[in-house]
C-alpha cells in the first residue's frame, strides 16, 4: 500500500508502506519534513497533518479538538497507516520560513549577542583570517604556437598570482577543466586553500562566481542551527535551523546510541542527521543566499561527542559504556564529500573538540565564545540544551561535566512547550491576587499565544511559586479561575482559554510539565553545584555566569534564581550568550586562528565524570523542590505568603 | 520487449530493450562479456552466440555455417532484437581465463623479457622501493584508568613503530576504527604510505592480512591488461586482460573522441574503460590472488592521451581539434575512489605521463621499460597497436612520433584474426612450390587452427610474398588448391580448410586483409622514415631496434623487415620487448624512483606531429607496397622469382 504527502507549496510525495506503519516515521523516510520536538510521543502536539482520502488508524490527541477531527486534522506520530490514503502536510515552506525567523541569530538581540561575542573573540587576540581564496584567472587560449596543456596552463595563471607555490589540481577540478575554461573564454574563478607553499584547488567556476563560503554548524540533541558565512568578509548570508531529524531515534543520547548499535543503525543514525537534518537546511540557505554549495569551502560543527560520533557513522557503544572512552575526541580528516554534504566535497570539515563522553565540542566552541578562557576572574559557563554542561574557570584552569536535562528548555517535554517562535509565551508576570498573567508574546504586536517556549516556562513557574499558586514540590494549592484539575486531579494553569489562544485550544501548564521542569533545572543546579565542590569553591567565588542555550535571549535570570536553577549571585554577573556552540563554530570556520584557540581550549580542560562522582545523586535529588531542600543557598528566592 | 542472456557457467542476466537495439550492445549494457575485437563491424566473427528462444534479425555472416544458423548460432554485433528471446553465451568464464591465460606474462617467454626489463632498469640505477606498508599493531584495551580515545591510541601505535611522525587518520579508517579495534582486541593491521615525516592510514584491518598490493595497467585502445604486485617484494600475484569496452563506440581513438563529445559521453565511454573493462578484471585479479580489493594501495596506468582522458572522464576534444593541445599531460591527484575501481579509495593512481596529443604514458612507460634513456647508442622503440608509436634516441635526446595502424596487429581486421590464445597460428612457412603450408599453433600439441594472430600474419604475408603468390600490391598472382576466389574475384590463401581446422571454418587471409595489413605496416614503416628524416639520420645510423606491443614474442623480425614494415638493419639489432607499457606501468607501482625517472623521460622527449609533417603522406604512400615503392630501402627483402 502507499501514503501520499501533498505538501502545501510542494510536490506531492508518495511512499510504499505496510499496514501498522507508523505516519511520522514514513514521512521522515519520504523526507517530508514534519515538525516533532516531543520525538513523536504524542506530547507536543507539534506534528498534524490533515487526512484527505482513505483511513488511518490514530489515537485521539488533546491537542486535535472535535472540530478539527471531524475534517481529517491527524497527529502523524499518534497514527498508522491502515490502506492508501493521502495526507495534506501543511505549509512546509513556511514551517521552514518560521523555523528560519527563529533560529539563532534571528533577533536583534540575539545578533547583538553574537556581534559582541565575535569582538571580544578579536579582542582577544584571535585573527579573524582564513587561507580560503577566489582567484580570478584570464588565460590565453591554445594556439598552434602555445600548446600548453590546460592542467600547465592553470597552474601557471595561479602562480602569475600567488608566486612561487605549487599548484595541487584534484580530479574534482581536472575532470571539469577543459569544459570550463572553454565554455567561459579561459576566464574562470578558481577557489581553493591556500595550504603553506601549495595552493589546493576546490573549484573551478565561471568569472561571475567568486563567493567563498564557510557554513557553521551547531548540531544539538534536539536542534540543529546552521549559518552560511562569507568567508572573505565574515559576513552571515543565511540562517535556519530545524529538529535534529534523528529525535524519532531516541530524545535522548543514550537511546540514540542504543539504537546505533542495531543492525544497520550507523547509517540509519547518520542517514537522519546528514540526509534529513543537514542536508535540506543545506540546500535551502544555498538556495536562499543565491551561491553554489560547491562554493562552501570549509564547514564547522559544534556537536556534543555522541551527535559527533553519530554524524560520522562512528560506532557510539564505548561513549555509553564503561570505561566510557569515545572513538575520538578531536579529529581531522573529515571532508564534505564523505558525508555527502551539499557542499564542496572537498571541504574540510572541522569538528570543535570533544573532551569527554559527555563534554563535546558543542561546549569547547561555546567556551571559545564565551571567553572565559581569556580572563583572570572565575567565570560558569552554563550550556542549556537536552543535555546540560557546565564549565568552571579562568584563563588558568577550566573544568567541566555534563548532566541530562532533557528537551524541557527547548519547549519539549511540555504539553504545550513550543520553540521561540510566532505565538510563543516568552514571558510572564502574574497578578498575585486575581491570578491574571500578563504575557509576552513573540511575534507581531497583537499575535495571540500558541504554547510556550523555554524563558516562558521559567517565567511560568516562577511566579506561581511566587505567588503560591503551586508549593516547593510544583503541585497546585491555590484555587481559582485559572487553576483547572481533570478527572485524576492533576491540576493545571490556563494561560490562555480556547478563546484567547491563536489556535482555539487552550495554552496551559500541568503539574506533569512542572515536574518534568523541576527535574531539568535541579539537574542543572546539582551539577554546577558538584563541579563547585570537586574545586573546593562556592557560589560567592562566582564573578561571571554566562548562559547558553536554544532557551533564547528573553531568559529572566532572576526567575532563574527564584525557582533555583541557577545559583543565587548577582543579577549583574548573569549575562545570556546565545547559542555559544553556533557562535563557536562561527569563529573557526571563518578563522583559522580560532580553529587552534579553540583546541588549546579543549586541551586545558578538565572533564569531571558526574555520573559515577560521589554526592552528586543526592546533590540532585535535593534540587528537585523549588527553589531546593535547602533554602539558605538561595537567599533571594521568594514565596510571597 | 526483453533480452535474456543465459551465460555458461553464470547467472542469466536480463535486460530490458526496444526493437531494432543490436543483441551487441545490449550485452555491453547489461555487463555481459562477449568478446568483439572487430568493434562490432562484423569482420572478426568473435561474438557467437546462440539463439535459444523467441527471434532475432541476424546478417548472415561467413563466420557461421549454414548447420551452425540452423541451430541458432548468430553474430550478436549483427543481430537486432525482435522481440524477447532468451540468447546462450558460451563460456563466459573460460573466455576470460582463456584471455587471462594469453595475457601479458602468460608465456614464459614473456615473463623472461619482462624480467630482464626489470633487472636492466635495476642495473640503471632504479631501485625497486615505494612508501607503502602495513604496520602490525598492538594496543592495550581503554580501562578507566588508560582513557585514550581510538585515534589516539592508533596514533600512538603507530608512532610507536615509526617514530616521530605525524598519523594522517581518513574518514574511511575513521569510521571503521572503533569496531575494527574491538572485533580483534586491539590487534590489527594498518596499512599506509608513509609521506615524508607523515604517515597516511589507508586501511585498518585484522593482523592476520598484511597484502600491500599494488595494481599495473595498461590500458591499450584495443586490449586491457593489469597485474596485481606484491608492493613490499615486487611479486606478481595475479594477471589479466581482456578487450578494451570501449571498442563498441569505435575501434579507433577519434571515433570515441566523437562519441565522448555527444550527450552523456563522457560517462559512457568512461563506465565502458571503468566499470565494463577494469572493474571486472580487477575483480577478477583480487579473487584469484585471494587479496581485498581495498589491499590495492596504488596503481598505475600506462595509456594514450586519448585513453588517458577517456579513463577520466575529461573532455578529450581537444585532441582530435586544431590545436591539438590536450587537457592534460602529465597529473597527478587522482584516486581510485574518484573513479570508483575496486580498490582502496585512497589509492594513488599514478598516471604515466603524456607527452603529445598522440604519444602518450603508453610511450613513455613503454620508452622507460626499454632502457633506450640510459643508452649512448641510438635506439629506435616502436610499440605496435592499434595506434604505431615510434621514439628514436639515446641518452641525449628522444625524439617520438605516432600514426594509426588500426587494430591489424591484434589480429583485428583481418578475417581470421584473433589474439594469441589457443588456436593461433603465430609463426608459417610455405612451400615455394607446393604452397603447403607449415605452422606453428599456440596450445598444446595437436592443437589445430583456429586464426591467425599478429605474428602468424606478418609470417603468412611475407611467405606469401616470398613465394611470389602475391605480388607488391598484395593480389594474388599464382593459382592453387589453396588460393580460391569468392564470386566477386577476390581471393584468398586457405591456411585450413575447414576438415584441418578446429572450428570446422575455413582458416584463410585474403586480398581485404592484406590490404588492411599493407597499410598498417605503411604506416609504421613512414612514421620510422619520417622521425628519422626529421632529425637527419638514416636506417644504417640505427643501433638498435626494440619492438613492442601486442603483437607477441612470436614476431619474426625477418619476415617483419622483409615486408617493409621495420627497417632493413642487421637482424641482431632487433628486440621483441614485450608489453613494455604494462613493465613500465609495473616499474613505477612497485617504485618510486620509476615514477620520477618516467617523468624524466617525458620532460626529455621531442613530439614530432606527422599529420602536419611536411613529406609524411608522400611517405605513407610509398610504404603502402611491398616491400616499398623504393626497394632499395629493404635491400634483404626477397622475393624468390
Amino acid at each position: 500500500m502507499k501514503v501520499t504527502f501533498q505538501i502545501e507549496g510542494g510536490s506531492p510525495v508518495q511512499i510504499e508502506c505496510n499496514a501498522g506503519d507508523n505516519l511520522l516515521e514514513l514521512a521522515r523516510r519520504a523526507n517530508v519534513a514534519i515538525d516533532a520536538p516531543c520525538s513523536g510521543n504524542g506530547s507536543c502536539g507539534k506534528c498534524r497533518v490533515q487526512l484527505v482520502e482513505g483511513q488511518l488508524e490514530s489515537l485521539k490527541s488533546r491537542h486535535i479538538t472535535d472540530e478539527e477531527y471531524e475534517v481529517g486534522w491527524r497527529l502523524s506520530c499518534s497514527s498508522k497507516v491502515v490502506g492508501d490514503c493521502t495526507v495534506f502536510v501543511p505549509d512546509i515552506a513556511s514551517a521552514y520560513q518560521s523555523r528560519m525567523k527563529t533560529a539563532d541569530l534571528s533577533s536583534p538581540e540575539e545578533v547583538a549577542i553574537f556581534d559582541h561575542a565575535q569582538k571580544a573573540l578579536r579582542e582577544s587576540g584571535i585573527v579573524f583570517e582564513n587561507r580560503f581564496q577566489a582567484l580570478s584567472l584570464e588565460m590565453d587560449a591554445p594556439t598552434p604556437e602555445d600548446t600548453m596543456p590546460d592542467n600547465e596552463r592553470l597552474t601557471w595563471a595561479i602562480q602569475a598570482q600567488l608566486g612561487d607555490v605549487a599548484v595541487d589540481i584534484p580530479y574534482a577540478v581536472m575532470v571539469r577543466l577543459a569544459h570550463t575554461l572553454r565554455e567561459h573564454d579561459f576566464k574562470v574563478t578558481v577557489k581553493g586553500e591556500r595550504r603553506g607553499d601549495r595552493f589546493f584547488c576546490m573549484e573551478i567556476c565561471g568569472p561571475e562566481d567568486t563567493d567563498v563560503v564557510g557554513c557553521a554548524i551547531d548540531i544539538g540533541t534536539t536542534t540543529v542551527s546552521m549559518v552560511l558565512v562569507d568567508l572573505t568578509s565574515g559576513r552571515i548570508l543565511a540562517k535556519g535551523s530545524s529538529g535534529n531529524g534523528q529525535i524519532r531515534y531516541g530524545a535522548d543520547v543514550i537511546n540514540r546510541i542504543i539504537e546505533q548499535g542495531r543492525p544497520g543503525g550507523k547509517k540509519k543514525l547518520q542517514d537522519a542527521i546528514v540526509k534529513e537534518t543537514l542536508t535540506p537546511i543545506l540546500a535551502n540557505l544555498c538556495k536562499s543566499a543565491k551561491i553554489s554549495a560547491r562554493s562552501i569551502l570549509r564547514l564547522s560543527v559544534g556537536a556534543n561527542t555522541t551527535m559527533n560520533h553519530l554524524l560520522l557513522g562512528v560506532d557510539a557503544q564505548s561513549v555509553r559504556m564503561d570505561p566510557y572512552v569515545p572513538s575520538f575526541f578531536s579529529w581531522e580528516g573529515l571532508l564534505a564529500g564523505d558525508l555527502k554534504l551539499p557542499a564542496n566535497p572537498l571541504a574540510p570539515v572541522v569538528i570543535a573538540p570533544n573532551i569527554g563522553s559527555y563534554v563535546g565540542g558543542d561546549i569547547t566552541a561555546g567556551t571559545l565564545a564565551s571567553g572565559i578562557w581569556d580572563k583572570d576572574e572565575m567565570s560558569l559557563f552554563i550550556d542549556l540544551g537536552t543535555n546540560g554542561e557546565i564549565v568552571f574557570g579562568n584563563r588558568d584552569f577550566l573544568m567541566s561535566c555534563a548532566c541530562s536535562a532533557g528537551p524541557a528548555f527547548e519547549g519539549g517535554d511540555i504539553s504545550c512547550g513550543m520553540r521561540a517562535t510566532d505565538g510563543a509565551m516568552e514571558a510572564v508576570t502574574l497578578d498575585k491576587d486575581t491570578m491574571e498573567p500578563t504575557m509576552e508574546i513573540v511575534g507581531e504586536p497583537g499575535q495571540k499565544c500558541v504554547g510556550i517556549c523555554g524563558s516562558g516556562i521559567i517565567d511560568i513557574i516562577s511566579e506561581l511559586y511566587r505567588c503560591g499558586i503551586i508549593n516547593a514540590k510544583g503541585l497546585f494549592v491555590r484555587e481559582g479561575r485559572r487553576v483547572k484539575r481533570d478527572a485524576h486531579g492533576m491540576g493545571r494553569f490556563v494561560l490562555a482559554f480556547p478563546e484567547e489562544s491563536e489556535t482555539g485550544r487552550e495554552v496551559s501548564i500541568n503539574e506533569v510539565d512542572i515536574d518534568n521542569f523541576i527535574r531539568a533545572k535541579g539537574a542543572i543546579f546539582s551539577a554546577i553545584d558538584t563541579l563547585l565542590r570537586a574545586v573546593d569553591m562556592t557560589v560567592d567565588m562566582i564573578d561571571h555566569v554566562y548562559v547558553a542555550g536554544g532557551i533564547g535571549s528573553g531568559i529572566n535570570m532572576r526567575n532563574a534564581v527564584n525557582i533555583g536553577m541557577l545559583p543565587d549571585v548577582e543579577i549583574e554577573k548573569f549575562s545570556y550568550i546565545g547559542n555559544s556552540s553556533l557562535t563557536g563554530s562561527y569563529a573557526m570556520v571563518v578563522s583559522d586562528g580560532a580553529i587552534a584557540k579553540c583546541a588549546e581550549v579543549a586541551a586545558n580542560m578538565t572533564y569531571l565524570e558526574l555520573s559515577t562522582h560521589p554526592g552528586y545523586m543526592d546533590s540532585f535529588v535535593a534540587a528537585c523542590f523549588i527553589p531546593h531542600t535547602d533554602r539558605s543557598l538561595f537567599p533571594s528566592s521568594v514565596q510571597e505568603g
